[in-house]
């Protein structure tokens, strides 16, 4: 476990926020138990024994067969922000950086998967944040992943279902946020698979990069 | 937001661990998108703006209703704590003390219920810890909750699904736990349901206790 220069308070993710894959769901989302899709933006944690920072390798779980990653836009708050709205969000963020969420492939997305989710050093965050000053407009955005240098994802910040403001204006009425709590936007709805040994490569071109590279499982 | 002096990783609760509760739901449990109980432990996490201390009053939610609170008896994580046996695992608790967990009324167990848990300062955890070695046999603790002075819930925890041996045991296979990490271990299947002004005790007898009032909506 790495002490993480950045994170202090808490990483928060959000989920289904492709909105590829969001309306790709909708026949699912229209199932039991809530026959709708999801109102509100889904956020899960990852709690500090996940953090992890550049370079680092990520411990392979045992007995594990396989892991997905998806890299996100992550969103460094730089002071207390509480029920701010869409239009003043922007002024909370100190910056932007990029994080990796490393899991077991999900079976639901129903009951909070704290065992694939949480594993431990399986959410590294860029080495640097970029102030949001030197950031004109995020919609431009695209991040990249390349796994053993072929591209498997790009994701477009415009190709979010609820922008950054947006998910800052919500987010800071259901708690209140802090200097040093980090929220990762967006991942891709698919997420790409990753095998032992694999070099993963992230990037927002022009802005930051985060590079991991998959451990090998201890026998 | 105050700062907890026990509290230095991460707070984990378990959900869904009185066996009243737990037996009683089978039917639901049945039901799709699962149709059957959880085989693991249902985990959720009481993030950083949460955390609360002893005497400390509750912030009432904007437009909430209601309110309601469970108690739990909380484990002080002591060291590193990663993969251990039931049978080694009440070698890495430093000690105990309770735990409130204030929320809105779950209206389902599906979903991350973020909105709902995890409201500013609503998870006061008590003044001390009371370490391992002065509490004997856990089995014969329980945790009684009054609600201006009239008792409202008592939990033994010989009633919880899964004890505390078993609970670290399985959580450190799934994350590795550190010194200053507080797990909750199980509240009571019918959480009370608490109004502004009012004043929350709970207690484990001999043991420790804890005490909050509900704050009043700000207009």
């Amino acid at each position: 476990m790495r002490d993480n220069p950045i994170v202090k308070g808490q990483m928060l993710c959000v989920a289904l926020n492709d909105s590829n894959q969001f309306n790709a769901m909708q026949a699912e989302f229209n199932q039991p138990p809530y026959k709708e899709a999801p109102t509100q933006p889904v956020l899960y944690f990852k709690p500090h024994n996940t953090w992890n920072i550049e370079g680092a390798e990520i411990e392979w779980p045992q007995n594990a067969n396989l892991m997905v990653v998806g890299a996100s836009l992550a969103v460094v708050i730089g002071r207390t922000c509480c029920r701010t709205s869409v239009e003043q969000a922007l002024d909370f963020v100190q910056g932007y950086t990029l994080m990796h969420d490393f899991s077991l492939p999900e079976e639901s997305y129903y009951r909070p998967d704290i065992k694939g989710k949480c594993l431990d050093g399986s959410a590294p965050i860029g080495a640097n944040v970029i102030p949001a000053a030197q950031v004109n407009d995020l919609s431009t955005l695209e991040v990249i992943t390349e796994i053993n240098n072929k591209q498997v994802n790009c994701t477009p910040v415009s190709q979010l279902v609820r922008g950054v403001p947006e998910l800052i204006s919500i987010i800071s009425r259901i708690m209140t946020l802090q200097a040093g709590d980090v929220i990762a936007v967006g991942f891709p709805g698919q997420r790409a698979e990753v095998k032992q040994g694999d070099l993963i490569h992230s990037s927002i071109a022009g802005v930051t990069e985060l590079n991991n590279k998959m451990g090998v499982e201890k026998v």
